[in-house]
């Protein structure tokens, strides 16, 4: 998180905007919350230029309830829903997909290890489908849309957690975009999702009345009690996004970052490798391994030492990452690229 | 919040306990966050007395989201529910469990405006039903179960948010307890499911994996990314409560505060009034009127004039309604009492 945001977040925890008491402690239903929600909520509209035709939801569960709620809100009288499958977390919406129909996998690269992002031209779409979904950035397997899937008329739903907000999109070409907070939205505790007016009325009557994308557009997301704490950093962090150049200054920002990452791996002698293809990288989470993965822990333990701390890969897949969400500072990523260069001097030999 | 707690929390909030960085920047998959969650669970299993065949989850999606669940991962075979109706919570749990089974109303106080508990010699249970569900304490109506209903050999479920860690209870009785963490627990974030094993067994295929019991206890609670911040608040409120004295303190301590507010309200000559039967008043959430209820606004804004907030009643209800949670000091109480005897004094004439 921003170092300014945790800092003032810090200084009026138990006395907010002076009423002598914390953030925490204040009701949902109060008057004061409802303005720092509505505030969030225009903040993201403005950043993200999200049309009136589009609403705001903050839901429950995290983005894996999406992975179910997506098929139960969106299926409506259909039975099958296309799939774009580029890694673990497509995988995960994939195996929850399958609980509620028939699940069309429009393309996939399991069979490259998830190297590459599938080419428009690849995807076999079905008309008939529900919507199409895919994960616009893959946090384990370290691959990236860098331009989104056509799916014609079908709508196009996105898991967009991990590269939220860190490039400018086009919301009207989306039927839903689902992102959950606590990655550049600043901690753990609600789903983002924004989703078109018409797709609002397709719920499966055995949906929970407080996962309803319908229902909960019509209570302004205030069914029920939500993570308060959660909105009203995230509604901090929308400001700071906003003061730092908006969204085109978060892109500019990633782009540098990951560049110089992939270049000093690239350029490492292959003591460091990146198997992603260069046109699939993700700008957000660089995925690589040593050459002599038996030195990975070690490297993960020094590079500790160094302050670089989370750089551990997926557990299910190992080798190092580095996520580079909007709130990384440059600096983060030139110490890392030096401890880099100076622990493979010591261990190339 | 217990002032305490809050002071500890922003002391460390930008460097958790010297690591550098805020405990909202914690991967919920390290082992620093793991230990916050393993110390919390078993200090509520040490407060509580739990046993051993009762599992401890923390849920999303706030309590209402359990009034779905509840019904999603326990009817397995059966079709029916018995539920016990004693105010606006009892009535929102029931609305959702008509979408999911036949629901038994096996008692209701809603004749008389629930300003009664049912007594036991009073249910009508179905030896069928796949749970009997009770909400322990109704917030919003001011009346609380003072011993819990008998349901036989159906396992008994029961809705505790707002009176939850108030009391000794005696777990094995039930089948289920749930309550979301913004009562008692902290701040909004999770909601705690205490589950007999054998039930653990019993759900929908359609339940959402990340909404479903068995995966969630198979995952320590830990399928998808919970809310750190809190579950960390939670844990600091569990030591809380032990060293005031653990459940036994707490009874004392809301009893004593409830039982001043309401000898109040008895003695002001009806100029405020409870509605509430003596045996059933809630010991939390003490619920009453101004004889004039036009003086009602008044009454309210004056009240947090003197520091005296969010006293007004549920939305659905009107009146006014004094919340004394745990964190509430005896001071709080005796600042209101002094408070409501002046207002009479000025209005009664």
């Amino acid at each position: 998180m921003p170092s300014e945001v945790l800092q003032q977040a810090k200084e009026e925890f138990t006395n907010w905007n002076g009423h002598g008491c914390s953030i925490l402690e204040m009701p949902f239903t109060g008057k004061d919350f409802k303005e720092i929600l509505h505030q969030a909520k225009m903040r993201l509209r403005s950043l993200l230029n999200i049309p009136t035709h589009y609403q705001i939801l903050l839901m429950h569960g995290g983005a894996s309830a999406q992975f179910s709620l997506a098929p139960l809100n969106l299926l409506g009288n259909q039975t099958c829903a296309d799939y774009i499958e580029t890694g673990h977390w497509s995988c995960r919406a994939i195996a929850e997909g399958l609980r509620y129909c028939r699940v069309n996998i429009a393309a996939s690269s399991r069979e490259n290890g998830f190297i590459r992002i599938p080419l428009q031209d690849e995807l076999q779409l079905n008309a008939k489908a529900a919507y199409c979904h895919y994960t616009s950035n893959e946090t384990a397997n370290g691959n990236q849309f860098h331009s989104m899937p056509e799916s014609g008329n079908v709508p196009l739903v996105v898991d967009m957690t991990s590269d939220f907000l860190t490039r400018p999109i086009d919301v009207a070409r989306y039927g839903m975009i689902y992102a959950s907070s606590q990655k550049n939205i600043g901690s753990a505790g609600f789903t983002v999702v924004i989703i078109r007016d018409d797709l609002l009325d397709r719920a499966s009557h055995i949906t929970p009345h407080v996962l309803h994308y319908k229902a909960q557009s019509e209570a302004n997301s205030l069914i029920n009690t939500p993570v308060t704490f959660a909105i009203y950093l995230a509604e901090m962090i929308f400001r700071w996004i906003e003061a730092q150049g908006g969204l085109q200054a978060m892109a500019r920002n990633a782009l540098a970052r990951s560049s110089q990452l992939y270049r000093a791996i690239d350029e490492s002698n292959g003591f460091y490798s990146c198997h992603v293809l260069p046109d699939s990288r993700s700008h957000v989470n660089v995925c690589y391994t040593l050459k002599n993965s038996t030195l990975t822990p070690l490297f993960i333990k020094r590079a500790a030492e160094h302050g670089l701390v989370n750089l551990g890969g997926h557990s299910a897949l190992g080798g190092v990452r580095a996520s580079l969400y909007n709130a990384m500072p440059e600096k983060g990523v030139t110490t890392l690229i030096d401890f880099m260069h100076q622990f493979s001097q010591e261990y190339q030999r």
